[in-house]
């Protein structure tokens, strides 16, 4: 069995709880954070306690708390021999430099509190100051579901970059959509049919293969028609960027 | 039993013939086109005429053509008394002026020919010079499993500008986004849970609520840490624009 501390109350912090609870081989010994939590936002049965005073018992320590917040919390405390991990894309392993025994434990997920959402196939990007934490982050890994990944910093950083683009971005891209059909009196929801079809395609076949419209196949009078509908600011500027990247890939002329 | 003529031989003509063919109240006519098509895109059993001579029989004619080839189509041939419509979300109606019945069959979708993808679901946008034939289409989109949709040329140019959007950007920035990951040792399809879990959330949050990541939640030293790992080039503007439209549409200070 091993046990667990979380030190955090975000988006990721409340998702893992849920994963570390449903899975038998590992328990939840501590949820720690700066704030009270939201009820709501723990799941039923957690005892929540305060950052202060000595930690408690735990294998591993996962600091799922801001960026910002790592270096701190690990020069801060005191967590004995245990092993500390932290859970974000864009910080390096030297933030743990300072404890005997430091790794990351990075899934490359987006989670959000009112979506509950597992570890099942998701890649977590590991990385170890020594061998056997390696070792012991790919079983937790794996007990939870998840699929081990080794990754040091420089190529975390690398796929939390491509986690922006292939999610926040396209989320964003989304909202612009939905906002566009919204201006003409459609309904947003009119997309959905085509962003399921848009990511099937992109498994079926891959997204090089699977790209088509105006900018891949040259056609600049519809991409003049549609910078008429732009107002001059930053989805223009997107617009542009995104046709003459995707004219760049195939060799289009635009 | 409608009867339908295709002209074209692309991806959308390949993939509305396969849902003609397969619904019972529809027929195929004929499908005319300049080129001999490569037998492989078009489905057995279906007979070919090339673009010269007179019109074969057909209730409607539906141009899948490219959106340049349309208005000389439309004057070039003679289609007597019958329903003649386009299927591009760019070219307004008035483009099939001359020609006594004419109207807009738009499917709001993405097509490829070798990923065979029909019209249940997907919405239709209609457009016609005359109700009767707007009800003729009405019926023609049920019949093919969709859902039909009143949509003016211009509200039908803003669903087209919102697809780009919505589908051909998504799509090229998961191919960035592996590119990324590849350049970093890494396979690209570990981005596939996170492509999944995108669109399943922003199913079923909406993607406003949807969204999450450094620019939303203002996280700049994650902003500076990507920017230094891109190039100075498209896919920096790009970045640099999507992160900025996303901290205006949450209020977001980077």
């Amino acid at each position: 069995m091993i046990r667990i501390a979380i030190l955090g109350s975000g988006n990721l912090a409340v998702n893992l709880i849920r994963s570390i609870r449903a899975c038998p081989e590992t328990t939840l010994t501590a949820l720690l954070s700066r704030n009270e939590p939201k009820t709501q936002e723990i799941p039923a049965g957690i005892a929540h306690q305060r950052l202060s005073g000595p930690m408690p018992e735990a294998d591993i320590f996962i600091l799922a708390v801001s960026d910002q917040a790592i270096g701190a919390l690990a020069s801060q405390y005191d967590f004995g021999e245990a092993l500390v991990v932290h859970a974000s894309g864009a910080q390096p392993i030297s933030v743990l430099s300072g404890l005997p025994r430091h790794g990351i434990f990075y899934p490359l997920q987006t989670f959000t509190k009112s979506h509950p959402k597992g570890l099942d196939g998701v890649p977590i990007l590991l990385e170890s100051n020594n061998k056997d934490d390696f070792e012991i982050l790919k079983s937790l890994a794996l007990h939870l579901g998840g699929h081990p990944c080794a990754a040091d910093s420089y190529q975390r950083l690398q796929a939390h970059l491509a986690a922006v683009l292939a999610n926040n971005f396209t989320n964003h891209l989304w909202y612009l959509a939905a906002q566009q059909l919204e201006a003409a009196g459609l309904a947003g929801s009119l997309l959905q049919p085509l962003m399921e079809e848009t990511l099937a395609k992109a498994k079926a076949l891959g997204s090089f293969e699977a790209q088509t419209g105006p900018a891949r196949r040259g056609d600049t009078p519809s991409l003049v028609a549609h910078r008429k509908l732009l107002d001059t600011g930053l989805l223009e500027k997107i617009y542009d960027n995104m046709s003459q990247s995707i004219a760049n890939t195939y060799g289009t002329k635009l």
